[in-house]
């Protein structure tokens, strides 16, 4: 079976720049200052004896660091680099005007196809992977799209990377929830790239996330080291609800975020210069009165917005966060805030854009028909990016004097010739008429959507791998397997 | 009751330029080539003399107008202007980076609130006329929202006209559908605001459509002489079914459009010179396949983009359309779209975005939820458009100083102070967690809306109406009504 699959987009289109030098200058300042006379926590000794070494002032965990080894450290960070996949079709180029979409992380529940929430397992993830191999505008095939809660904690590392390995032939992301486990994912690509393959360049893109405000604790500083010294993508990203663990102002916000995720990323530069860092972030707004985690708000796009000015002033990678709702339905909700969260990180300039299909609940649940819905939508921003095409342009107007006032154009060779390519068609979005709509069923877009998500699975097909690798990886599974404990110590 | 009500949002953030400078040159190039090379038919005879004397070319109803002509008459409409509404504060600047929303318009059928699809009365127009009063980001309370196709349609004018002045005190839209009924309307206003008043300036603002390509019909132009002539503003807006009724080309469309617009307003000013006109457009894309017209495609976006420049570059104020959908249900489809339509709309710079709240199923359907959900996002886009604060951002880094790594900011003073305006917060989305939202009936967004609307309608007030002015207008209506035929001739 041919899959087909969108190179990462070569975005054609201006970034949106919501402040002026001025502002952003003092943004800029308002960061160093926190990191220089506040300080941050790195609560890892190791990190704090590699802080001191450097010239950082250290005070136990705190640690304060000047300016200029700040921004010298974070000269260090490639501007731009590639993410190889196992199938060189598939390497994805990470920085400058490039955009990947990879899909939701992290949900313990499922919407499954029965239309149900229920806790996720192994099959849903295997389920997920096949779906990020199959859509055409994804470009990583995640890790822990949900959480296979039916595998043993211990274990359920090994069994994530396994399946995105296995699944599909892009990049994915490793895990982060111990440093033992992000060296076994880091053993794993080792097997499928070659020994010698990793220290020339990522093959993986993991996640670890700030403890705002301002702590990097010792998990995930444990994480990062691993991939940092294996020369491995990590997107380094301030875990943000605004309001709650930041000041209750987007500008402040921003401020405190940029310092948690450059003092990051420096510290990554302390552990192996140059290895290939991402500015990261996730934001959510959160309900001063019932505590909730907002998506979609109108400070977020400002927030995005700021951020990607900032991520462009240092020249680094930057990853935002794409189709982020809060409902408890694929209603009118999850597309409100979904489409609303992705213009605000999609014009920001952001280069990496995780969670762009399948995130509802806040996270919590992974949803099969949000999942395709969105990859639709996506695929409107893909094209977005590219621009609008100015290449036929003499020919559209020779046309507008051949068919002159009254006339219509479906007949011309003109339309004919460009009608499969001048207008984005959605195929999950109903546009037939009312009549039509009932005659097929008067389904909304959520059992449509379901249906697509069952299509494609029937038609999927794993894509090629040596055997001779896929023996290796199950054996090491299985020897890492027979030393894990199946619970919590 | 106090109605709250936004003013006229004032646009601080920046408008998305997605074309250079030569590029948009090479598009007004184009579009003064159309006009004076293939020209354009203004089916009317009186049109037909005016252009000659003005010293265009005509044959017939075609005009080929000299584009120095054009763009001298282009440069005799108004840049902003200020439509009038019977409540001073509810008087609504148009132009410049002033951006007013107004309600969808024209629909014969209501989604109601019984989830039921059906024709539409004059019953469900009051019930929308009502909700846009109240409805505080809504600048205009719209004319035919929904068709009311209990009323005889040579009548119909004056019930939706006097539903709209009643039922309301912000600025309304007039009738188009012939002279006589946007003669009637001129008089009804002229019956509240005083005889001579219009003359000063706009009280409404109306609607006329461009029968594309190139063709300015009898009837729309007979609208735009009343209403030109009496110095009421007029949208005039090329109806755009892209690849249909113009080149499979978002430029070339584009061109064409540009071309429909600037004749009709060119038009207008020969009628009475420096009346205030608005540069509209009605966007919609053509599925080649089916036919079908399809909202919030990129190329849309494209178009408002570029539409936005143009209209910058002559200076005129500029109508979009905000919230379109084809979805059949207020479902994720309907939201998808909607969001998708906006961002292009109001990034591009629009000064009045019609079709902000309500719009289903293409305009065929006019929903009171989605009519209610959408203020809301609405809502969003107004705080958007203020853009972020920078007035508390010392407080706010004073506060990250005070809480330090590892604290959280509820209980900070400055949290406080601020928690009421610093994050936007939805009340028609629940972000509340699944159990909650569980007991509170695990209802989807369309149903919590339908509630909403409903509490809306329950709590409201008639504006207050001067009686003689009431009975003016029933009294007008009845004279009229006795010479009006209840059928179509």
């Amino acid at each position: 079976m041919q899959v087909s699959a969108l190179p990462v987009l070569d975005r054609k289109i201006p970034v949106y720049e919501i402040l002026g030098e001025e502002s952003l200058e003092r943004i800029h300042q308002a960061s160093l200052d926190i990191l220089e006379q506040i300080g941050i926590e790195f609560r890892d000794a190791e990190a704090t004896r590699m802080w001191r070494d450097a010239g950082a002032e250290v005070d136990r965990f705190r640690v304060r660091i000047p300016g200029d080894l700040l921004m010298a450290l974070i000269a260090k960070n490639p501007e731009r680099f590639t993410v190889r996949a196992r199938n060189p079709e598939r390497s994805t180029e990470i920085g400058g005007n490039k955009v990947a979409f990879a899909p939701t992380y992290g949900s313990p529940f499922v919407y499954d196809f029965n239309n149900e929430r229920r806790y996720a397992t192994l099959a849903d993830l295997q389920k997920f992977h096949q779906l990020a191999y199959l859509a055409p505008v994804l470009h990583n095939t995640g890790a822990v799209t949900c959480e296979p809660v039916d595998v043993a904690i211990p274990k359920r590392h090994l069994h994530i990377t396994y399946s995105a390995i296995k699944h599909s032939d892009k990049p994915f992301m490793g895990p982060v929830t111990a440093p033992e486990r992000a060296a076994d994912a880091v053993r794993m690509a080792q097997l499928v790239f070659g020994d010698d393959a990793l220290d020339a360049g990522p093959v993986m893109i993991s996640l670890v996330n700030c403890n705002s405000p301002l702590v990097w604790d010792e998990t995930m500083l444990g994480a990062l080291k691993v991939y940092a010294r294996a020369n491995q993508a990590v997107i380094v990203a301030p875990f943000v609800l605004a309001g709650a663990n930041t000041p209750a102002s987007a500008v402040g916000a921003v401020a405190q975020l940029n310092a948690e995720a450059l003092a990051g990323i420096a510290f990554a530069q302390l552990c192996r210069p140059g290895c290939p860092m991402i500015y990261g972030h996730f934001l959510a707004a959160v309900s001063m009165k019932s505590g909730a985690p907002m998506a979609g708000t109108p400070e977020l796009a400002f927030m995005n917005f700021m951020i990607g000015q900032l991520a462009r002033k240092y020249r680094l990678p930057l990853r935002s966060s794409g189709m982020l709702a809060g409902a408890k339905r694929v209603d009118a909700q999850a597309a409100y805030e979904s489409i609303q969260n992705m213009w605000g990180a999609f014009l920001s300039g952001a280069n990496y854009i995780l969670h762009s299909a399948g995130w509802n609940e806040a996270g919590l649940g992974a949803s099969f028909a949000k999942f395709v819905l969105d990859c639709e939508q996506v695929e409107m921003f893909y094209r977005l990016g590219q621009g609008p095409q100015f290449d036929d342009m003499a020919d559209a107007l020779a046309t507008v004097r051949e068919i002159g006032p009254g006339g219509h154009y479906l007949g011309t060779e003109h339309t004919q010739a460009h009608f499969q390519t001048a207008f984005f068609m959605p195929t999950l979005l109903d546009n037939n008429s009312f009549e039509q709509w009932q005659l097929d069923g008067a389904k909304d877009a959520n059992a449509r959507a379901l249906e697509a998500a069952r299509r494609m699975l029937e038609s999927y097909e794993p894509p090629p791998l040596d055997p001779a690798i896929d023996e290796a990886l199950l054996a090491f599974i299985r020897e890492r397997e027979a030393v894990l404990p199946d619970g919590l110590e």
